[in-house]
C-alpha cells in the first residue's frame, strides 16, 4: 500500500477548514502540521487529529515533517510561501490568486517552471463533476466544433468591506474563477473586453469597484466566450455554464436544494433555491482537488491547475479591468513564446 | 386531386363546435349538413359555411348529400343514429360512449361488424401526439418488454349536476377514456379492480357516484395498469401517462401554459399551470381524429378506434363499477371468441 | 359592431404569407389588395379571398380601398413605401429593418413623427407571450431592480448567400431583433461593445460578415445586457432570455416540440428539440402583432414598436458593427434630445 | 454539554455499515460494542474505533456498556433481540420488519407498549428530507384537503435468490416501506387491494413470489392511495411520491446524478440516471434516523417510527398478499381499539 502523504495546512479560515476535513478524512493523506497567524484557533483543530501547530508557516515548511503544503492564508502571503516551499522541496497547493501583482507573479515564474517541486493552483471548479463532465464531452467531440462558452457566475451576497478592500477588485477576485474556467475549455485566448457597473453595493462604490460585470473573451480560433457576474443573487449561488458547438449544446444547471415540486392553481413551483454558497456547491470539487493533487505528487496524470494557469488567469483579469476602465478591447498573449 | 368528403354534423354543443371548426378548415372535408335539436343555434354556424340545417338528424343521414356523419349529440341518441347511418351506407364517427347499456351495445355489435360501412369511435386521446409517440416507441421496443402503464387523469372541475345525472357514473363517463388508453397499449386485459371515493362533490354524493377513483387492470401476460382519476384538479387538466418497460420508462407530462420560470429567494417557479381543459389540451388530437377518419374512409391505414373498441371500453367501465361496489376483482373477456 | 379594417399586403414571401393568414382569419381585418413584384404568385392568394392584385405597391396604396398596409417586401423598398403611405394617409405596419442606411432612416424621421398616420415596425418578438410576460413581471417589480438582461438568439441555419449579401451583416439583420428586445426592457442604452467571429459559414466569410457574435449593452443606469448570437443551432431555433434583478431572475426557456420524456439505463432524455424556426416559434407573436396594430389604428393602447424604435435598433446595430470592427466601446445617444 | 449516548451495533452487513458510519461520526453517539455472527468481519470495524466485539448479541445487550442498540441482523433474530433489550432497559432501533409472522409480532406488542424502554423501527424513508418536507407541507394545509397519495417505488434489480427465499415475499419485504410511507401521511387505512405479477425474475417465479405489484389502500375518510412496485428499474432506484389535495399537488421526483444537460439535433437529454440504490438515495435519511433516535432517547419530540408502526405495516403487507392471492379487497383494522 502507498504511504500516506504528510501535509501541512497554512491558514484555517473558511477554505482552510474545508481542506482540513478532506486531509483528515482521506486515506491518502496525513495532516501533520497546521500553521495560522492566530494559533489558538488552529490549536483545537490540530489537537483533534494529533497535528503540530505553529503561528509561523515557515517553521511548518521547514519542519521536515511535511511532504506538501496547502496554502489557504491571505493572498499577500502566497508568493513568499510558494517560494519557500519550492526552495525546501515541499510540494504546494495554493489557493487562488497567486498574487494581485502580475510583476511579482512573473518574478517567480521561471523558478516555478524550472523547479521539480509540484506547484498547483486552487482553481477547484475544474474538479467539479459537472464542469469536468462537460469538458470531457466537448473533448470527445460530442458537440462538434466548440464555438462558444457562456458562463453565469453570481455570488449569493457581496463580501464584507474589509475583504473587498484587499480583494483586488471584482475581476481579480471573483471573475478570475470564470476566466480560469474559460481557459479550462479554450486556452489560447487573445482578446478581452469587459464592462462593469456598480448597481447595489455601497462598499464597492466607495472603493471604485464594480459589483456587476460582463466579460467577452475571444480565442485565436474565434471562439466567443461570455462571462456574466454579479456579487449578489437572490436565489443563491448561481453557477451555470453552456458549451455551444456545431453539433449541439452542453449545459450545467444550478444544483437545487430539494426534490419537491408543488403544483397549485396558480403555479408549478419548487421551494428549492440554488445551493447557498461555494463551500456547499463545490464541496465535492474541494475533495477531488486534494485527490488530484495527490495524483500529481505521485506522478500520475492530474487535472490540477498549474502556476502558469494561475498567472494566465491573473493576466486575463488585469486585461478585463483595463478594458472596463478604458472602453477598449485588450489583446493578450498568454503563451511563453 | 381527391374529392372532398361531404360531412354531416349531428350536435353543435361543445365538442360539436370543435368538429365544426376542423370540418370547415380541412382541405379534405366539406360540411354540407348540420343537425341539432335546437336548430336556431345551429343555423348561424350552418349559414356561415353554406351548409343546410335541420332539427332532425335522420333527415341529414337520409339526405343523400353526406358521405359521413360526426355524431356529437347526447349519448342516448348514439345507437339509433349509428344504426341508421349503417343502413343508409353513411360512414360514422361517433363520440364516446356508444351507449351506457352494454346489452344495447351488444345488440348492434354483429351488424356493425358485418357492415362495410366504416364506424369509428371518438376516443380522441389515441390521436394525441404525445400518447401516440409513446405507443410508437413502445412498439418499436425502445423500453424493452412493456411491464406497466400508469395513467393519471384528473379533470379541472366536476361537471354540473344535470350532466352527472345522465353520465352513467365516473367509470363510464370519465375513466372510459383511460380504459381505452390502457387498451391502446395493452388490448388483452383480463382483470379489473377498482376503488372509488366521494370526497368533495356534493352532486356526486347525492347521486351515489364517486368523484375519485383508482383502477387496476391486469393483462393476460401480467402487465399491471394503474389509473388514478379525480373529478377536480387545482392546477388544471392533469393528464399524464407512464409506460414502464424492462429497459426504461416513457413519460407524458402535462402541457404547460408558459415558457417563463421565476427564481427568487424562496423558490424556483413557473406561473404556468396545466392547460385548462380537454378542448385545449386535446385540440390537436381532435383535428387529427378527423384526419384519421378521412384516411379510414379512403381505405388507408387509420388509427381510429372502432365500434369494438367502444364496446371493450364500456365493458371495462362496467367491470370497474362492479368491482368498486363489490370489493371483488372482476375477470373480463373482451375477445370475440 | 366595429367595421373591419381594410388591409393591403405588400409582399407575399415567407413573412407575407404569415400575415396573409392572419389578415384573412381575423374578424377585425379584411384583405382587399395584394401587391407583389411577381403578381402570378400573389394572384392565387388574392383570388382565394376575393382581393385585388397588382405588381405595383403604389397602386395598392393609392387605391383608396385600403386603410392600412403591411409591408413585407424587400428592405430596399421599405422607406419609399412608408413615405407614400404617410402621404396618402394609409397606416403602416412595416417589417424590420426600416432601411440599412441610418441617414435615409433619419431623413424620414421628422415626417413620420409629425404625421398623424400610424407607423408601426414589425418587431414581432415584443408580442411573444413569454417575452411580454417577463416584461410585465419586471415592470410589476417582481424581481426588484432590474440589473441585467441576457439574450441567447441562434438561428437553426445560416441564410442563403443571396440573402446574406443584401442583409446588411449579422448585426443589422439578425442581432437587430435582440437589440430591439433589449430596448423592450431597457430603453436608455448608452454604450455598445461587440465581438464577432466567422466560424462555420463560408458565405459569411466571403462577404466579410460574421456568423457568430457577442454584444454587450450598458444602460444609463448601468444595467448590463448581453446578447449571444449564432447563425446556426443544431437543436433548432434557440431563443432564450433572462432578466436578472435584485430580488430574483425571470427566464424564458426554449419551446419544446414534445411532452414525452424517456428514462433509460444511460440517460433521461426528450427527443424534443426546440421549435424549428421563427415562423413556428413566433407564430402567436405574428398573430398578436396584427391584433396590436388594429388596436393602434383604433386609438387604443398598443404594444406595437414605432418608427423611432426601428431607428434606435438600427443605430445600435451600426454601433455593434463599428465596435466589432474597431475594438472600441461605442457611446450611443438614442434620444430625441 | 450532553453526554454521548453509548451504542451497540448488532449486524455489520450492508445497512449495519451505514449505521456504523453515522454512529462513529456523530458528536451525539459513541459506538462501544459491535456484535456479528461473523466476528472476524466486525473486528476490523471495531478496532478502527476502539469498540469491543462479540459474536453474541446478547452479550452486547447485557454488557452494561450500551445505552441503546441498533439491530441490523437478519429479520429472524429481531424479535428476541428487541425483547432482550426491553428486559435489560436498553433502547432499540430495529431495522424493518419486526418479524414476518404477525402472531409473533403481536406476542410482544403489549410488552413493548407497556415498557418505558424506547423501541423505534427503521422506516428510514420517513426521515428523507423530500418525503418529510411533503408531509410537513400537507399538514400545513398547503394543498388543502388530502385526497390521494401515489407512490412509485422500484428497485434497480431483483435481490439474489437466497435473500428472496427468506424475504417473506414482495409485499412484506419491499412494499412494506411504501405501506409505512402511506401511513406516514394517512394512518387510518381500512381497505387493501393488491394485484401482483411475475414478469421477469425467474427466482421469484420459482418461489411463487411476484416481481411487480400494484396496491390500492383506502382510508376511513376515503383517501385513495396507490402504490406501484417493481423489483427492477433500468434507470436506477425509482422513488417518487405524489400527494394530491383539493388545492394542489406535491411531488417528490427522483434524485438525478448529474447537473449536465445536452441538446443536440435529435434530443434534449441528460446522461444522468436516478441514484443507483437505496444506500445512496437514502444516505441522508439514514443519518437523520440516528439523529431522531437520539432525540427520542433524550425525551425530545422525534419522528421515529414505533413498534406499533412496524406492526401496522406488516398487517397491511399481509392484507396485500391475501388480496393479491384471493382477488378480494381486504378490510383491515390497525387501531388498538
Amino acid at each position: 500500500m502507498t504511504r500516506r502523504i504528510r501535509f501541512g495546512l497554512i491558514g484555517t479560515g473558511r477554505i482552510g477548514q474545508v481542506h482540513f476535513r478532506t486531509l483528515t478524512a482521506s486515506p491518502d493523506t496525513e495532516l501533520t502540521w497546521i500553521a495560522d497567524a492566530f494559533p489558538d484557533a488552529a490549536r483545537e483543530l490540530a489537537e483533534s487529529v494529533g497535528a503540530k501547530v505553529s503561528a509561523d508557516p515557515f517553521r511548518l515548511i521547514g519542519s521536515g515533517e511535511v511532504d506538501a503544503v496547502v496554502i489557504a492564508s491571505p493572498t499577500s502571503t502566497h508568493l513568499e510561501l510558494i517560494e519557500e516551499a519550492i526552495d525546501r522541496g515541499v510540494a504546494v497547493l495554493c489557493e487562488k490568486p497567486i498574487d494581485l501583482d502580475i510583476d511579482r507573479v512573473d518574478g517567480l515564474r521561471d523558478k516555478a517552471a524550472a523547479s521539480q517541486v509540484p506547484v498547483a493552483l486552487g482553481f477547484n471548479r475544474r474538479m467539479d463533476p459537472a464542469f469536468s463532465e462537460v469538458r470531457s464531452r466537448v473533448e470527445a467531440g460530442e458537440i462538434g466544433t466548440l464555438e462558444g462558452i457562456s458562463i453565469v457566475s453570481r455570488d449569493p451576497a457581496p463580501p464584507p468591506e474589509a475583504y473587498l478592500g484587499v480583494s483586488g477588485g471584482i475581476f481579480r477576485d471573483m471573475t478570475i474563477h470564470d476566466l480560469d474556467m474559460a481557459r479550462f475549455f479554450v486556452d489560447d485566448i487573445v482578446e478581452v473586453s469587459a464592462s462593469g457597473s456598480c448597481l447595489f453595493d455601497e462598499n464597492a462604490r466607495r472603493l471604485g469597484d464594480f459589483d456587476s460585470a460582463v466579460v467577452t473573451l475571444v480565442s485565436r480560433a474565434g471562439v466567443l466566450i461570455s462571462i456574466t457576474n454579479s456579487r449578489h443573487s437572490a436565489t443563491g449561488h448561481d453557477q451555470r455554464l453552456e458549451a455551444f458547438g456545431s453539433a449541439g449544446t452542453l449545459n450545467v444547471l444550478n444544483a437545487s436544494t430539494s426534490l419537491v415540486t408543488a403544483s397549485t392553481a396558480s403555479s408549478v413551483e419548487s421551494r428549492a433555491t440554488y445551493q447557498e454558497f461555494f463551500l456547499e456547491r463545490y464541496s465535492e470539487a474541494y475533495r477531488l482537488e486534494i485527490e488530484e493533487f495527490v495524483k500529481l505528487l505521485r506522478g500520475e496524470p492530474s487535472r490540477c491547475a498549474t502556476y502558469e494557469d494561475g498567472r494566465a488567469a491573473l493576466l486575463l483579469a488585469n486585461a478585463a479591468q483595463l478594458s472596463a476602465e478604458s472602453g477598449r478591447r485588450i489583446a493578450v498573449d498568454l503563451g511563453r513564446g
